[in-house]
C-alpha cells in the first residue's frame, strides 16, 4: 500500500482482515505510527517498501493524491518495475496517462473503489469501508488478464462488488453522477444564500439537493478540475435542459419536456438491475470488450471469475 | 375544511385531535366515505357545508388544487362571505390574486404548511403530518389581526411552528428552496439517463441530487409553472453561476468562486438558528412588518402570541 489515508488505510485493514500479507508506506510519520500501533506493517521508508515489494513480487496499490502520482511512479519504475500495479484514485484517464508516461502501462490495471466518507486520513478508515460498494476495475485495451485477476481478487477480498469498465467511460460516468451533482449543489446553495427567507423555509428538497456542498471545497475542486474534459459535456447538456425550461417558463409554456425526461430517468434508475457477471473467462477472446459491455449494462462481479490459465 | 386530500385530510385529523369541532367537504364520494367511516364529519354537499360554516362563523380552510380555487371562492362569496378564510396551498401570490378578484381579501390570511409526502389523497394523511413542520402564515399589508390569530392557533394546534412571511417573499423563497431543486434534479436525472455506465456507478451524490425527480411530473409542473415569476430569477442566478463554472473548467481556471460560495452558503444553512418569536403583539403598530422581519431572520412562533384585544 502506497499511501495510508482514508482509502489506502481502509484497503490495508480490509486486506489484512481477509488474511493477506500487506505492508504499507506513508509519507507522514503520524499515519505510520498510528498504523503500527494498531499492529500493521508500515514504514516511512519508501525505498525499503518498494525493494521489499520487488523482492516479493507484491501487488502495489497506489493510494496517493493525483499531484503526488508522477513522482511516486518514477520511484516505482526505478525500484519495482516488474510488480503488478493498481490504484484507487477517482479519475482514471489522467492516472493512465501518468502510468503510460513513466513506461509502466503493461503492469498496470486501474481501479476505483466508490466508497468514502466526509473525513480523511488513516484514523477515518475501517476494514468494512468497501463492503457492498462498487469497485471499478479498468478493462482498457492494454490490460493483462493475470494482473486484472489479482486486482479483482483484492477488491472481492475487501468485500466490494467489481464493476468492469473502460477508463474513459468510467470518467464520463463519474463526471455525470458525482462531479456534476457537486456543481449543481454548490450553485443551488449559493443561490439560496442570496434569497431572504430561503434558509428559514428550507426543507427536504433543499437539504438533499445541497448535501454534497458541505464537502471540503478543495476536494470538490480537485475532482471536477481533474476531470474537466468529461465534466464539460455533461454540464453543457444540463445547461441546455435548464435553458429550455427557462424559455418555457418565460413563455408560459409547459415544462413537460424536462420534467418528463427527468422523471422517466429517475424511475429507470430506481429499477436498474445489478445482474451478476458469471459467464466470462478472464483472458479469453474479447474478454475486455465483453466485461465492459456487461458493466455498462449494470453487471457486477460478486465472486471471482475464472481466468484462462486457471481452468482445469 | 374544503378539500380532504393529503393536506386537507391531515389538517382535519390534527384539528379534531386537538379537540376542535371540524367538518369537511370533498368533491369525491370516496374521500367523504373514508373520512366518515373514520368518524369524521364530512359531506359532498358543498352548499350545506358552506351554509353551516356561515351559521357558525367557522374558519374556512381552502385545501383544493389551485385550478379549482376560483370557482370555490365564488361559492364562498355567495354563501359564507363573512367567514374568516385561510388556505394551505403552496404558491401564495396567485391565491391572493384570486381572493382579491372575488372580493374576499379582508377576510383572508394565506397559509402554507411545509409538509407533505410523495403520496396524495385522504388515505395518505395523518394527524401528525405537521408536527414540528414550518407553517407559513402571510403577514401581507391587508391582513386582519384577529383572523391572523385564528390561523396561527390552528397551525399551533396541528403541532406546527409558525413562520410569518409576506406572500411575495414566501414565493421567492419557495422558488429557491423547492421549485429550483426540482428543476435541477430533473436535469441531473435526464442527463445521467443519456450516459452509458452512469446508473451502474451512481451512488449517494446522484441519489440525493435526483431524489425529488421521482415526484409525479404533474405536481412538479404545477408548482413550478404556478410560481414562474419567482422561479425565473433564481433559475437565472443558478445558470449564471454554472456558466461561470463552465468557463473556468474550459479555460483550466480554478472553480474557486462557485465552490467557495456554495460551501459557505451550505455551512451557513447548517448553523442557521431558529429563535422563538415572543415579544411581538399581534395587532400593535407595525406588527406585520415586525413579524416579517423576524421570520426572515429565521424566527418561528411556537406558542400563541398575544393579540392586542386579548391583553389584560
Amino acid at each position: 500500500m502506497i499511501g495510508l489515508g482514508l482509502i489506502g488505510g481502509s484497503v490495508m485493514r480490509a486486506a489484512a482482515a481477509a488474511g493477506r500479507e500487506v505492508f504499507g508506506y506513508n509519507r507522514s510519520m503520524e499515519a505510520v505510527q498510528a498504523a503500527t500501533a494498531e499492529g500493521f506493517d508500515a514504514t516511512e521508508d519508501l525505498d525499503a517498501a518498494l525493494t521489499r515489494a520487488a523482492a516479493g513480487d507484491a501487488l502495489i496499490v497506489l493510494a496517493v493524491p493525483v499531484p503526488a502520482l508522477a513522482q511516486m511512479l518514477g520511484h516505482i519504475r526505478d525500484l519495482a518495475p516488474q510488480c503488478p500495479l493498481t490504484d484507487v484514485t477517482s479519475v482514471k484517464t489522467c492516472v493512465l496517462d501518468e502510468v503510460r508516461a513513466v513506461g509502466l502501462l503493461d503492469r498496470f490495471v486501474g481501479g476505483h473503489p466508490m466508497a468514502g466518507t466526509a473525513e480523511s486520513g488513516w484514523a477515518a478508515g475501517n476494514a468494512r469501508l468497501f463492503v457492498g460498494a462498487p469497485w471499478v476495475i479498468s478493462v482498457d485495451d492494454h490490460v493483462d488478464p493475470d494482473i486484472w485477476t489479482l486486482v479483482m481478487n483484492l477488491a472481492l477480498d475487501c468485500g466490494a462488488v467489481v464493476v468492469p469498465a473502460r477508463s474513459d467511460e468510467h470518467d464520463a460516468a463519474a463526471a455525470t453522477i458525482s462531479h456534476l451533482p457537486h456543481l449543481l449543489a454548490e450553485a443551488l446553495a449559493a443561490t439560496a444564500g442570496e434569497v431572504p427567507l430561503a434558509f428559514a423555509l428550507a426543507a427536504g428538497s433543499f437539504r438533499d439537493g445541497t448535501r454534497v456542498a458541505a464537502t471540503a471545497p478543495d476536494l470538490v475542486r480537485a475532482m471536477c478540475e481533474a476531470n474537466a474534459d468529461q465534466v464539460l459535456p455533461v454540464l453543457d447538456r444540463t445547461l441546455d435542459l435548464l435553458n429550455l425550461a427557462r424559455t418555457a417558463l418565460a413563455e408560459g409554456s409547459p415544462l413537460t419536456e424536462l420534467v418528463d425526461a427527468g422523471h422517466a430517468a429517475r424511475v429507470r434508475y430506481d429499477s436498474f438491475r445489478r445482474p451478476e457477471i458469471v459467464t466470462i473467462v478472464v483472458g479469453e477472446d474479447n474478454w475486455r470488450e465483453a466485461l465492459a459491455a456487461e458493466g455498462r449494462a449494470g453487471g457486477v462481479i460478486r465472486s471471482a471469475l475464472p481466468t484462462l490459465d486457471s481452468r482445469g
